[in-house]
């Protein structure tokens, strides 16, 4: 029915997004989420190792959909690295004017918005509203972010759906505001009022959908792990191994 | 004579298979495995990002082993995931039925097992072939694995020789076998019986040539370090770096 | 005025190492630099990691600089990796030759050493001469490294001068002397002439120019943490952010 997805933004992002959404009513609260603990990651150099190995994988993802090495390729590229930088950018930014310290953990979120964000439009937009996407995507997902951590009593450990499934969301309604033939900026509207209906069928079809395959799935094998596994962390319980050498010793 | 190596499976991973097995038989077993404490890695995110680094790495090898950008070299880098991503999911199953826990660090054995089986295959076969050449050689390096953990008396740490060795030997005779040109499965038997002759040749070779080398160097520089340097650990012993904050602060 | 810098040597490296150089003389020596603490890296797998992620992107970043997929390209590929693993065995055997252990570090070093060094040859000379870039760079960085270790009263924390400037400047002298058009060994001097004057220009204008703005920035905002940030270490109070488990826990 005509909507523009370059490198399977909605297929790949908001589906996941919901999916998540849905995984995390399934399963209901941690614990630890209950009582509203801090967690940290566990080891903030392999965040930034992971980041930098995603931004690097995502050239390949965006820029190969153009599926030859010609110019479109070449333009995805820079466009998935300028939305990804101007999101970690944003997001650093944002939490400065907030009174928040810069973290290197926010400044990879950030990042990794921007770069799902520009996944839909990076072969059908030029570099300016490449910039805004990421800045856009970033502002939204922080904002989301923080009132998940503070607030919501959802418990996506991962910030799948703030990150993934809003920065998808985002990047979907812009690729139709900004897409350089058929966009609303060409003064169309075709393009753009397809994409919000495709949202809306996208969004509720990945979110039924994956609730009841979660329930059914549910039934034939738990998904949740005993309160004892769950305590000792899933490295340990489930697969015997951990970064920590007093659990391994353990084993 | 007629033997066909795509990108050097035979070369690289059957001679560094038997050149290992050889060095483990010239030095002998460390103290604690003689004990058969079990051993394991100190850091499986160093182990995941190591064979993530090295899967990617091997498309430039295998893929580039076309010396072209050309369909070849798409097919050699296609057939190189398959066989990867196949292993591993053959060594995670085989687990699973033998009843052990899926590990991180199992997952990442099967998947360089893969990609040393597809090395002289990758652009002589088919894709289907491709996903079997993984999965058959997958299943050979972990009851090898296992075997020499549980019962063989050779220390080879690495597993160098069950997973390169016998990768490599699974992957030279299945080359002869699903060899889109001249293989057993076109009803010729040329190549086959001759990858037979070539495989003789290089085990019988390789495993004494190492061992002859290994012994003439082991009487001009001892190859085995001292005993309190074996307990010590060599990062600390021969290089005054370890990544244990305790053992540093000795040095 | 005619000077060859191929990658942006100059620009980047040198510019990089005066500017390093300014910043240490306006902030200062920290306290442990005072008492000549030794101070090992915390992790050196990272090390490793960022050194292979370093190396591997800098085939981007020269053979790049060719501004199109062509054989020159590809020159500097090879030239940047010859350079990169002579100036790597260069640090190593220097190490041994000097009676020190041979460490991972030593070898990381120098083989960004060599990246610096080439990278205003690197489409310029022919492989041979890479080598010996390599080597020339490595030997005097690593003489300034211990130099800077033992004797230095300066605080240039990364070692940047003496590796990216020092680095930078061999590359940039030895570019004259060896590039294939123009260099001092096909008897011409104009290029070397060139060379050693850009070389006394850059250098005078980035260290003063480096030197004013660091001056004018710390009369805005000042560019040295209280000392009680500096002991806690700028990852925790600065970003809340730390790879000790025991400092996360006091936050």
């Amino acid at each position: 029915m005509g909507v523009l997805d370059f490198a399977g933004g909605t297929v790949v992002h908001i589906s996941a997004g919901y999916a998540a959404l849905a995984g995390a009513v399934v399963l209901g609260r941690r614990k630890s989420h209950v009582k509203k603990e801090e967690e940290k990651p566990v080891n903030i150099p392999y965040v930034l190792l992971g980041t930098g190995l995603l931004w690097f994988g995502w050239f390949g993802f965006n820029a190969g959909s153009s599926l030859e090495a010609n110019t479109l390729a070449v333009e995805a590229f820079i466009n998935t690295n300028l939305a990804s930088s101007s999101a970690m950018m944003a997001w650093i930014l944002l939490d400065v004017a907030k009174g928040r310290k810069i973290t290197a953990l926010g400044a990879c979120i950030g990042a990794v918005v921007g770069l799902v964000a520009i996944t839909p439009a990076a072969g059908f937009v030029s570099y300016g509203p490449s910039i805004l996407i990421g800045v856009i995507a970033s502002i939204v997902s922080n904002y989301a972010v923080h009132f998940k951590n503070t607030k919501a009593t959802l418990d996506d450990t991962l910030d799948v759906f703030p990150c993934h499934g809003l920065g998808g969301i985002v990047g979907m309604i812009l690729t139709a505001v900004f897409a350089v033939k058929g966009g609303l900026i060409t003064g169309e509207t075709t393009l753009f009022v397809n994409h919000l209906i495709a949202l809306v069928i996208v969004s509720v079809f990945t979110f039924c959908g994956s609730w009841v395959l979660y329930k059914i799935t549910n039934m034939i094998t738990p998904l949740r792990v005993s309160e004892r596994d769950e305590e000792r962390g899933l490295d340990i319980s489930q697969h015997n191994e951990s970064i920590f050498e007093e659990e391994l010793a353990e084993v």
